[in-house]
């Protein structure tokens, strides 16, 4: 069994409106020294193990489903778990 | 300056319908194997240096604005990054 953590952030280049208002949200709670704040997604997947090697599948469900490639980068960490 | 990413998850004991929908569209790509799914945010924050310890400004901006404390878990990684 694999527990998958999968981070899914929006590229550089694009306008990230949901950040912009949590960094104004936050100057007006009077942390003015936040300069950027970019939101992203964060999942965790559990999945057992199959005939197909984990890291191609988890990239390919990346790309299929959990990013959108077009606008969104994504990273995953793979760590192996004792089933309980 | 500091770099900070925060996770911020849903307790274990809440639901996520979110993951369900995305575990059942992961089952009708075929990818059977995947037998959880949770999600979550992942923000990352810049902030100047100031006079409070950013460890304890991190943990009261999760506690006031980033997580709801009441369903949500959160932890957070701090970085010092030289200002570019």
């Amino acid at each position: 069994m694999y527990k998958v953590k999968v981070f899914v952030t929006l590229r550089e280049s694009v306008l990230d409106p949901q950040g912009t208002v949590v960094k104004s949200s936050l100057h007006s709670l009077n942390y003015q020294e936040v300069t950027d704040v970019r939101i992203g997604k964060y999942m965790e997947l559990t999945i057992e193990k199959s005939d197909q090697p984990i890291d191609e599948a988890v990239k390919e469900m990346c790309e299929r489903l959990l990013a959108n490639v077009v606008i969104e980068d994504y990273r995953y960490e793979i760590e192996e778990a004792v089933a309980q």
